[in-house]
């Protein structure tokens, strides 16, 4: 590997493959001189997209990957089958050490499969959580696992906290977070089976600032910075924010259609408005790290343009140079 | 009984009883000429509240309870302990046949607990699960169990769906509801071991409208008329949906405060956004029922106000006159 930070992407994977892709990527190249990217898929096609651009050609190497997964493909099936796919060719240039981390928008299922199949997990991991940053009132929080693993058991929930806490740390900032575990109700004792198991876990685990239960209601406030769960809460919690923020989005814009005088309202509010809501708006965070595998995995959204992108790409620069493979390493193999 | 269709009020419980649970009643005697009410709570309070009001004296009556259970005070115990509590003498008017129905605004869990110790389950029903409406862009749909049982087995999840569907077809008037299960992904085959162990048992079913899985971020567009899920999910997708709401109404009220031309925007959008957003809140709907017991129990949000009181009071009625009750006996037996 050169002294860059090399991430590899994929560049066919999402809604808007590949042009915002590797307008995402150019655009990265840009802000960050340490940055090399490979672009992972069809050869020629990439070089179509980038002959309009102009970049720095010493940091950006075209990887030929022939195939695509699709975003309705049977994740297992298609990791195992599509061999020469930008998925599968991306992550194993992160197996291979050619690359420290691997971004893709692409079929959800099949990037976490191909982490745990092709990357493989760190020792001491035993599921590999994916853990978006939402944006709440104060800022950021990190809710994971939000997808990877519907069923956990108490122990992973701990591997989890242990994580989100370092991530929370050394890539965001965060001195000593806090750390709690999703709940339906604040008080100890209140959760089903899992968290009851769990709680006492994280209490005596002295890696972590736990603060206890917190209710989904108080996690957009921002009263934990980090957000413990299953990944099929998580995935509905999390999705749930997202549909909700939608559906108000359209009450909104009916009521602001009503009359003359609601649309004239609209017209002066509308700036200051859309500056605030885009804070709120978590395809602003770049991707969700699938913490805990032996490289750095990242899946941005299916939806992603060259912003997200660009955002996945940098956050892979802090994780890389934060080392949090290896305190991830360090705390997970006590 | 009487010709009246006759609800037990506890009006004691929640915050701001008894003034607001009092004027509830008031009202909703005044919109329903069969509605009988019996105010269960601290005798001198209650007639101290009356004195200030006009009513139909023969429709109100006062059943003296000198104990309140608080919000704070642990379910079990306080149900045990506190006999002569709001929660305990409005429920044994149920269990004792002098009334049809019971409504509370107080301690959540007092009231679940109660409604399964004194009230009692339906013959076949092995939980009872809280069903509040939320609202949609489309109207409201039916989200159980919403937070009384945190773990669930397929055979719960099945009968909630039934319940579901009655409540929607009869008390809501929706024909032929759509029903369907909470997951991680919409196709069949994505979910966690309850999911996946509950989605034949439903598309088996000929009792509903099963058209299968549904993500969350879904719910709110009212893409189903019921949804189904265990109380856990359930409880942490509702209050996502509560929290996400209030997050952001903050950040638009930042927004709208912004500078003068805001500000005077903000005025000009202000009723039609506020007529527009209160569809949205959850508390015009009335309480959430809870399904499958021997009488009806409704439980209003803590932070019910006479609107919310008197919608809770009305359902009531609906739920009696469509003989709801009868109608569950007999899907649930089968």
């Amino acid at each position: 590997m050169e002294d860059y930070i090399v991430v590899a992407l994929d560049a066919m994977g999402g809604d808007n493959a590949p042009k915002e892709i590797i307008l995402g990527a150019v655009d990265a190249l840009k802000e960050n001189s340490k940055l090399k990217v490979l672009l992972v898929g069809k050869e020629d096609i990439i070089k179509q997209n980038l002959s309009e651009l102009s970049y720095d050609k010493d940091r950006i190497e075209i990887i030929n990957a022939t195939e695509v997964i699709e975003t309705a493909e049977h994740p297992v099936n298609a990791i195992n089958h599509k061999k020469d796919s930008s998925i599968v060719v991306g992550m194993k240039t992160v197996r291979d050490g050619k690359a420290d981390a691997f971004v893709s928008a692409g079929n959800s299922g099949a990037v976490l499969v191909g982490g745990q199949l092709i990357v493989g997990r760190m020792k001491g991991v035993k599921r590999a959580p994916f853990a978006p940053l939402i944006p709440t009132e104060k800022g950021v929080s990190l809710l994971l696992d939000s997808g990877a693993n519907a069923d956990c058991r108490p122990e992973h929930l701990l591997s989890f906290a242990k994580m989100g806490s370092i991530y929370m740390e050394y890539v965001i900032g965060r001195k000593n977070p806090t750390v709690s575990i999703l709940s339906n109700g604040a008080e100890e004792g209140k959760g089903n089976a899992l968290v009851k198991d769990t709680y006492p876990l994280l209490k005596d685990c002295a890696d972590i600032n736990f603060i206890g239960n917190i209710e989904a209601r108080d996690i957009t406030a921002g009263n934990s910075d980090v957000i413990v769960c299953d990944g099929f809460v998580g995935n509905a919690v999390l999705k749930m924010m997202e549909g909700t923020a939608k559906s108000l989005g359209h009450v909104m814009k009916k009521a602001f259609y009503k009359n003359l005088g609601t649309k004239l309202g609209a017209l002066m509010v509308k700036n200051s408005l859309k500056e605030s809501l885009s804070a709120f708006d978590a395809s602003e965070y770049g991707g969700a790290p699938l913490l805990g595998l032996k490289g750095l995995v990242v899946k941005t959204h299916g939806s992603a343009k060259k912003t997200e992108v660009k955002n996945s790409l940098l956050q892979c620069i802090t994780f890389k140079e934060q080392d949090i493979s290896g305190k991830l390493v360090e705390k997970l193999s006590v």
